[in-house]
């Protein structure tokens, strides 16, 4: 029901829908790529531990624990970095601040469905460019005017990396555009664009503290560029909310990139699910993109992708399936803990003849 | 440093400068409106509680829980509530969801700085309007064409509050253009008027946790309207950030409108406080506007509020002073604990003469 009240901008809006997060219990939840190993044992104690009284106070607002933390985990300066809540605020406030009014903007036609809806929010008109047969990105696509580019890597849903020599040709192939990578599964296996940055004034790397650090339910997501990138995202985020990041997620952040050994636990944990799942799949009868991401993409060869999606959800398991151009004959599964895997293959042996 | 991967919008913010929040031990911070009493120890028990694996998976992204909480606790239903990220969250929506391409906008002239900044985020244009000599603000002034119309009631800085009946005079003058009530300070000793929604259809009231709950760390703020209203705030979210409220703010928020009894103990603690503080200030030679919020705003006799604020610095109470027309004499001083306001009242006496 539209409302006179509302303006024109909110009439014509076509949100994103997330995954589902159903409520009924002992559901495989396999759709929203979630890290099936929880968070470390000392973000939850950081966490804890800054539960008090001084909740009442405001947050520090530029969350500068937890700048210096990220810098020097990665290795940059600390304004060189900038936080929001969660990896999507992240993005929301760079396609503001860096593709408004700079023209049409390119991303892949198979990607992150939250791009085109950023778009609708700021007016910003885009090109989908095609992504090869095997679903790779190539570079020599992107080699034509534009306001700005943006992609995932590793892609989502596909899992499909970009290997960073061929993300470096592309952002210095652009030199006039800001080139944002997007690598919000790149701890699963891909390489990170950050050591880039140094040398290339039009790379923004976004990352989120969601996936590889267990942490999506805490909300914490950056972005590493040279300062004026970050001076910009800066001053959007300053007029638009003053304190994004509370008190617990700062705590809780910071803590996760003190714990190393656990996060590397538990990314190689999750590289090895992954492998797993991907044989159960292959020798069911799924073809399966290779994945750099906490997640497979694959399509049955004689089942549609949402028959399938449909006949695990009536077995306990939940999948998602995109009902879009290209790619609906596929589903894209998070990997899980190895019982959870073991049931999705039990529900497919189930379905499949 | 003005950068060529600005977009121009960038180039032209103002952004908001939030109160400052120094690290310096032992000094008393009255500068940023937070309560001297902290969160209701139940809150801090289910954050506790919250504080688990279970932060691997997203916040469910609609925190129905807490719209059922705030729905139940003000009686209304829970699709006439909307959640954001702070209150200056919920507002930055607001702005781009109604007032934007709506034509000139409508605030008083002294109120929360936000609005002005909000405007240039989204491109609206607005005009001023000038409070009465006391600071009040005056209905008449408002029945003018215009494309929307915003105030806190209590306002801000001033702590003056609107009677619940003007401000139905103001909304019912207006009835082709949305009314936003910003109530941040509301439970300290005005009068809210979520009671007119259900008559109202062009009324917004807006509220914070951050105030009243004590939960300023935590970053939940809330709108109630009528439905259509509400939808057009969940579209503009949905399009920028699926997933503002982290779980933890979901539990502690939902705890905080389960203990009654502690939320009135703390509002009367506060109002307390602030009067023994008014006549502290009162007997020093300021005069003090009535306040129904939890800060005072408050001009000396003789000293300007630029030399005050300084003064009291050095001594380590750190209270708030805008350089702005008309209440650049002024101090906004925020209601503290006993020990607190009895360190102001010993710097003052040391500074007076």
């Amino acid at each position: 029901m539209a409302s006179r009240y509302w303006s024109d901008l909110v009439t014509g809006l076509d949100p994103y829908v997330p995954g589902e997060q159903p409520k009924i219990a002992n559901l495989v939840k396999l759709n929203t790529n979630e890290n099936p190993f929880g968070p470390s044992p000392r973000v939850l104690e950081a966490i804890r531990a800054a539960t008090g009284d001084n909740l009442r106070l405001y947050p520090p607002p530029d969350a500068d624990s937890l700048k210096a933390a990220i810098a020097a985990y990665h290795g940059v300066a600390r304004d060189q970095v900038f936080v929001g809540n969660g990896s999507d605020e992240v993005l929301a406030h760079l396609f503001q601040a860096f593709f408004s009014g700079k023209g049409t903007i390119l991303f892949p036609d198979v990607t992150y469905s939250f791009y085109p809806v950023y778009c609708g929010l700021y007016g910003i008109p885009f090109e989908t460019v095609s992504l090869a047969g095997d679903f790779s990105l190539r570079v020599e696509d992107y080699q034509r005017p534009n306001g700005g580019i943006i992609f995932p890597n590793p892609n989502a849903p596909t899992g499909v990396a970009l290997p960073l020599e061929q993300v470096e040709a592309l952002v210095a192939a652009n030199p006039d555009s800001l080139v944002v990578v997007d690598e919000a599964y790149v701890d699963f296996g891909a390489e990170t664009a950050i050591p880039l940055v140094a040398r290339h004034p039009n790379l923004l790397v976004v990352q989120t503290l969601s996936k590889s650090r267990s942490l999506a339910g805490l909300r914490v997501g950056f972005a590493i560029g040279q300062r004026d990138l970050i001076e910009g995202l800066e001053r959007v985020k300053n007029s638009f909310n003053s304190y994004p990041l509370d008190q617990l997620a700062i705590a809780g952040a910071v803590a996760s990139f003190a714990d190393e050994t656990y996060f590397q636990n538990s990314r190689r944990g999750v590289i090895a699910n992954r492998e797993q799942l991907r044989s159960g799949l292959e020798d069911r009868g799924f073809a399966v993109l290779p994945s750099c991401a906490n997640f497979l993409f694959a399509r049955h060869g004689r089942l549609g992708g949402a028959e399938l999606a449909a006949k695990l959800r009536e077995r306990g398991v939940v999948v998602r399936h995109f009902n879009r151009p290209r790619i609906d004959p596929f589903l894209r599964i998070t990997v899980g803990t190895a019982e959870q895997q073991q049931r999705l293959l039990e529900a497919l042996d189930d379905i499949l003849p």
